[in-house]
């Protein structure tokens, strides 16, 4: 699927919910696909008694890994050229993540349609964890 | 770990090899932790005789992610404010691949340090396969 910017609007937007009741298992997974065994996100006990927090939490680049795959689903493969996040928030097991899409603005460089796109993570109680802004090349 | 600001210069880096030959098994691992199956990152038919690709490559968030990592080595846990990134060039199995990360300023914002940092991502033949930027709060 690809993007064309004569269908697009600035204001169109998108929700997407990118994981329901996440769990310590996709945590865990995200360490090995990563390689990041940083404890913190894997050993409750750790967490909680060395660490001092309530518990085990997301890597955030796993929240701003969902946050690219809503990103890419939208606007096609290999069409995001640029992709940035602020870390708002942690990343909790059994948060439910949505993604928010919204074109910012449209515009041409060099005679290539570009979108700008606002993008946010908000969980279940509407707080917002992740927020970023990414750039999508278009075809006409 | 944590950085403290009084001990960092402008221009202090540091390389870190992030993967050292890339498999498949670690593109689909990825893609099962973040829930983005696209076939082009894991097969191998699909990605050459449907899409036109040589074959499989990784998803960009997954180098943005050993980047992601490489950067949290360095600064601490908690401590990346800001990260973003353009995508240079795809990723494939076999790459290995460096993150090259350097302080380009230091300063202070309503009395916290921070460090602003260059964070890129080259592989086995030198080519910039993504470049980025990041923010990180030290400790005074």
């Amino acid at each position: 699927m690809v993007l064309r910017a004569s269908e697009l609007t600035v204001g169109d937007s998108r929700d997407e919910v990118v994981v329901d009741n996440l769990t310590r298992t996709q945590i865990v997974q995200y360490a090995g696909a990563s390689g990041d065994f940083n404890p913190l996100h894997t050993d409750d006990l750790y967490a909680r008694e060395v660490a001092g927090y309530p518990g085990v939490f997301a890597h955030g680049m796993l929240g701003m890994g969902l946050l690219g795959k809503a990103l890419t689903s939208w606007v096609g493969d290999g069409r995001l050229t640029s992709f940035g996040v602020r870390f708002r928030a942690q990343i909790w097991p059994g948060d439910t993540l949505t993604a928010r899409l919204s074109v910012s603005a449209l515009r041409t460089d060099e005679g290539v349609p570009y979108a700008d796109i606002t993008a946010v993570v908000v969980n279940q109680d509407g707080a917002e964890v992740i927020a970023g802004n990414a750039t999508a090349r278009l075809d006409p």
